[in-house]
């Protein structure tokens, strides 16, 4: 069984061999300069890592690992661009460095080369792997809409705000590892048991990217820390608190938005994310999905010692002792 | 065989019935609203008449035919969208109706929703459908960029042009008509054959589109006559006459640039065109790739009588008269 330094060597080579055409250079080049800002490659790794539990080969499996870093790459650029974010991995974003029309035009074309990756894998997959890909890809975009609407309403609760992170980015985790049980042929009940583990594992790892955006170390995180506070974004953290609050601190909570003080602002959220217990609800929030990410994992029908690349990328991702 | 009447009347009652989910209402309403919009369904009903050409039926062609529908009104909100364009179809666009942010997501699963489509097509022609489909896809995205990388070019010849709108409109016809023969299951000459067909037949039609924006009858064109000149738009019209002036003819097309007298802009327009022959000149054009077309469709191996419902709309769209 391999360890995850070797995935990742494996795909950081095959994504930079991408083979994007030259022209029209304003389509392309986004894409070549995007693709390549690097990052965990988690999605694509679990696909490899997956497949070989069940006892196929990384090389077959390797259009649907590059197809869904594709697809996870055009959501970026065209999530950055309606999100208006200017850097993505501490690079200009590529509404920033280009345009808001070269990044929808190139983002639109990434999505296709993505349905162009899954198109190599073999004929006897390709039917069931499109079924999940295409229903996992309607589902992000459901899941960034309701971010989207998200923003204007008031009375969204922290289920809400966790289907949504479920919709928005573990089910594309969950589809990645699923495509590892199509390729090599698994059972329906190993599938859809993989499936469960990513899908979980994704969403208690977007509850712990809430939770260092406000507590994590900057240097080790690479982002502002405060910076979901300082936007009023509507995190699990915040939802949550709304919810546990009583209404001195629920108005507490409403002047803090006009608060332009960026230091003292942050200072007075914490201390009433402090008075509310928020750290430990959290962690209670993260424990419940990856207790059932493990679970699931663990009633896997294959050899234990084959989980064991699983088990180091879960705990890998989820740094249990922030 | 059946006549145009009949296609048309199953396909917008089918593309009526297309099923999008209730929620994300800002996802989704858009999407209702766009699709039914009307147009001529051109594209879908060269799938249903090329796949009953060669020997199948309307039913089996469907999810083709309605994905090819699909995408191509993904490429419309998105085209729209970058194009600054108020209106389609005398209705308000999608970013006009809602905003960019919507225009941009919806049309995105529009994309994925054209793949779910084609997903429904027997397995055994799936492969191919995709391989034809994405290569594409890729294309029309590749002609947008590179009408859009025309307007700020001032080298641009009209053999480029052709090309662009080769890419942008003439590929999808092209491939909407190749579908229905990998679906019947009609030999690979066949195959190219009607490719041939719908690609010159959409060159001749796009040609003819800027034609009628200069010289159509504004009643039964449905659009402001002289749009494309106010707008400086790089048409075929204005390209080829840029050609063919001389010195003095290429400053008076510059001046005329800064000119914000709406009907003295187009009067002047249009008599050098006229002092430059070029109503010939792009009927010459049009012409040529009609042509083209014809003599492909009359090449392709199948009875004679079982033509006459692809000429009778290749002479539907190209109003020869004008």
């Amino acid at each position: 069984m391999q360890n995850i330094a070797y995935f990742a060597q494996y795909l950081e080579k095959e994504i930079e061999n991408l083979d994007f055409p030259l022209t029209p250079k304003n389509l392309y080049d986004p894409l070549r300069y995007f693709m390549n800002l690097g990052g965990k490659r988690m999605r694509p790794m679990l696909t490899l890592m997956s497949t070989e539990l069940f006892g196929s080969t990384k090389e077959n499996a390797l259009p649907a690992a590059l197809a869904v870093e594709i697809f996870h790459n055009f959501s970026l650029i065209h999530d950055d661009l309606m999100d208006n974010a200017p850097l993505r991995r501490n690079q200009p974003t590529v509404h920033t460095k280009w345009n808001d029309h070269i990044a929808i035009l190139s983002g639109d074309v990434l999505l296709i080369k993505a349905y162009q990756e899954l198109c190599k894998l073999d004929a006897s997959v390709l039917p069931e792997i499109l079924n999940v890909f295409n229903k996992t890809a309607v589902e992000v975009c459901e899941g960034q809409q309701m971010d989207m609407d998200f923003e204007i309403l008031n009375d969204v609760s922290s289920s809400d705000y966790i289907e949504m992170i479920r919709l928005k980015t573990s089910v594309l985790l969950a589809c990645a590892i699923e495509m590892g049980g199509i390729i090599a042929k698994t059972t329906s009940e190993n599938r859809r048991l993989i499936y469960e583990f990513g899908q979980h594992l994704g969403i208690a790892f977007q509850i712990q990217d809430d939770f260092l955006d406000v507590y994590g170390d900057a240097g080790k995180f690479g982002k502002q820390v405060g910076g979901d506070i300082l936007s009023d974004k509507k995190t699990f953290l915040l939802l949550r608190a709304f919810e546990l609050a009583n209404e001195t601190q629920k108005q507490h909570f409403i002047s803090l938005r006009t608060n332009e003080v960026a230091e003292d602002k942050i200072k007075q959220t914490k201390q009433l994310y402090d008075d509310l217990n928020i750290v430990l609800e959290t962690k209670k929030a993260m424990d419940i999905h990856y207790e059932i990410a493990l679970k699931a994992l663990d009633e896997v029908q294959v050899d234990e010692s084959k989980k064991k690349v699983l088990r180091d990328l879960a705990a890998y991702l989820l740094v249990r002792e922030v």
